[in-house]
């Protein structure tokens, strides 16, 4: 079954806004195992649209439109499709209802053309919009789906979980279910000869990689008459990936990151983190405490940019200094060390580089940084040497740490538990 | 004139990536003053990106692919485009001795499909690619344009920007010019009232507002037979929009941002500076330290999460912390006051609040953020009230406290020359 998006504004014609709905949309209904082969941007024109929206119904069994049903004379997607559909527009109860319950409760006043955002194609399927005012729609035709959704991200995100993605799985006979698995401190090309037999084999589930920063994510894909079934085809694979990656793999579920997965195996530990940020600035830091809840395991960190305030904070010696420079392994050890005793931490992370443009020689240059991590004072320190900007050194900095420490805390316990340490 | 964009990619129709080339084509062609009403997204396919090349070929003057230049058999790009324009593929010289010489210098064995990048359509203009191996492509039709230009954006972006802006510069009678008056502090809405009569009156330049967090800019772009006298046509618009703004306005530059508009303005007044963060958590310094040459005047930050930490580090009474609690107007000053002296600096920030999703009441909701800055010992505490998730809160207090840092600074200096100060 084909699937295929126009996603409508004038803002993405004029590159003012980078085009996330098309991403989200596309990644959602492939693991739906819907296929799409066009995207189309369009503006709020309705000779256009309407000429848009005729070719993908020619080509496609499902067309989703986002963007367009607000209440302005610019919004004409819902006109246009119901036109080129052939449906009337009716006044729609409910809607005109949640329209005004919405309004009242924010104490906004109604203007008249609000109305027009009740005002849907006959013999629709209405989807109704708790985040909004524009509901959406899905017309039914013999051949296609005309699937209308609003433009808003936080709009249209939740419309498309709750509301879209059940519709269109019951279209298909056939469940997709898929799992990824999340592995850091393994390059992509690394992860992808440990598992080349597994894809060269793979016919369902199926497997596919993908490279972030610092990360590679395994995702595996399955389709079934139902969950239950699709969850049994996937299992094994899971598994045989675990044997494979072992402790490099640092979570199976959708909404764990690698920094959440950290502040987890702190707290699981009864762990308190510190860090001693020289290059990165405050980056990894700020990682660690976006996630909801970090006060339990993070109390205080520093950021320690000019020698003096490593010499300072973390007690780096002048001699260090002097004789291997800031950016070293001995002053990144001093650092993490220094940073646990103040900070009173269990774990103390540091991390000291040439961030770049400037400030790179032949020995030392720009991508290089040294990154030592402190477990109850056993302390690793780890040579990297990143590419890119300015800021792709100091985010693929902030992955190897978070990497590093999640090592450590788990050799540390590996090793505890069989007497070596402590 | 007409443009319109076909980006090829399956990683585009599985939603892996976002489609960032789509959007700074459209707002380059834009600001080239080229009207845009379609971009598309296809496959590595030949027969659909052979139909939608056709149809793009049909409605628009030019037509710009990106993507599908590569050396493997899934890239065919060119091949399609050389087919749909009735043109041959010859080998040119120049392209197969440059990437020849591009795996010479990195050391890298050429492998047979690599010469496959050096075939190129007859009687084309041919863009060389110092980023990568894939060259550009134009084609001259008669009646349109046919441009090609390799996917990943570090070639892209600098191919477009040095060799094709310039040829469709000259394609245009026109040369349209723009320059962006960057505003922090003052709300979109009030920006837009503001300059309500301006916009209104607008006709060549013309003026457009866009909300960034805790920024507005303006863009002011002018058409003209050369750039000379484009610029003579901003002028007065730009010098207006200072009169209406004053200091709100951090910059009229394309490539300062506001954390580059702020370290100028520390190094101007040889000031230096330091953090004390809490629910940013290191954002603020890490923004302040992603501008090249930022340790002139950043030395050292802290990180004072938990209560005790900001006891410790930044001297907050443990008296303010029992009657007003750690998001408190008298906390943040106090964490200012403590970073100066600790840090020895002259300016010092300091960020308390409540980021969420959790830790909010009816009397301190999620958040309510407190930012103080002190200059010279002179503190200025100010109360918001930020919207969204926990990351938006976060980045909505570092911009605001950029913008208060920036606002401290030049009242103090103004305050000083005054005599009112010191």
């Amino acid at each position: 079954m084909t699937v295929e998006f126009i996603c409508v504004g004038t803002e993405l014609l004029l590159g003012n806004i980078v085009n996330t709905n098309a991403a989200f949309l596309s990644e959602k209904c492939a693991g739906l195992g819907l296929s799409c082969y066009f995207q189309t941007v369009v503006g709020d024109n309705a000779e256009r649209l309407a000429s848009v929206l005729k070719t993908a119904r020619k080509r496609s069994d499902i067309v989703i439109l986002s963007g367009g049903l607000g209440p302005t004379e610019d919004d004409l997607t819902k006109e246009t499709a119901a036109k080129v559909c052939g449906r009337k527009l009716v006044l729609h109860e409910p809607s005109r209802k949640a329209i005004e319950t919405y309004f009242q409760k924010r104490g906004i006043e109604l203007t008249d053309n609000n109305w027009k955002q009740a005002m849907l194609p006959e013999d629709c399927i209405v989807l109704d919009n708790p985040n909004g005012t524009a509901p959406g729609v899905i017309i039914e035709e013999e051949n296609t789906k005309v699937i209308l959704l609003p433009g808003p991200p936080n709009e249209l995100v939740p419309m498309f979980e709750e509301k879209v993605a059940p519709y269109l799985s019951a279209l298909t006979s056939t469940v997709i279910s898929s799992r990824t698995v999340k592995i850091c401190g393994v390059g992509e090309s690394k992860v992808e000869t440990v598992i080349k037999d597994m894809i060269d084999a793979q016919t369902n589930p199926t497997l596919a990689t993908y490279a972030k920063t610092g990360e590679v994510h395994i995702r595996v894909t399955a389709g079934a008459e139902d969950e239950k079934s699709a969850a049994k085809l996937i299992k094994p694979v899971v598994k045989e990936l675990k044997n494979r990656f072992g402790d490099s793999i640092y979570s199976t579920e959708e909404e764990t990151t690698l920094e959440k997965a950290v502040v987890d195996l702190l707290k699981a530990n009864n762990l308190t983190v510190t860090c001693a940020e020289s290059c990165t600035g405050g980056l990894l830091s700020a990682r660690l405490i976006n996630v909801p809840g970090a006060s339990d395991v993070y109390k205080s960190g520093l950021i320690t940019y000019s020698n003096k305030a490593k010499r300072k904070f973390t007690g780096v010696k002048k001699s260090t200094l002097h004789k291997y420079g800031a950016v070293s392994e001995q002053t990144a050890g001093e650092m993490a060390k220094g940073a646990a005793l103040l900070g009173k931490a269990d774990v103390a992370v540091s991390v000291t580089g040439i961030a770049g443009p400037d400030g790179g020689t032949e020995e030392k240059p720009v991508g290089l940084v040294y990154i030592a991590c402190s477990v109850k004072g056993n302390v690793t320190v780890k040579e990297f040497q990143f590419g890119g900007s300015r800021s792709k050194v100091r985010e693929s900095a902030v992955s190897a740490a978070l990497c590093l420490m999640r090592h450590c805390i788990l050799e540390y316990y590996s090793q505890v538990t069989f007497g070596k340490k402590n």
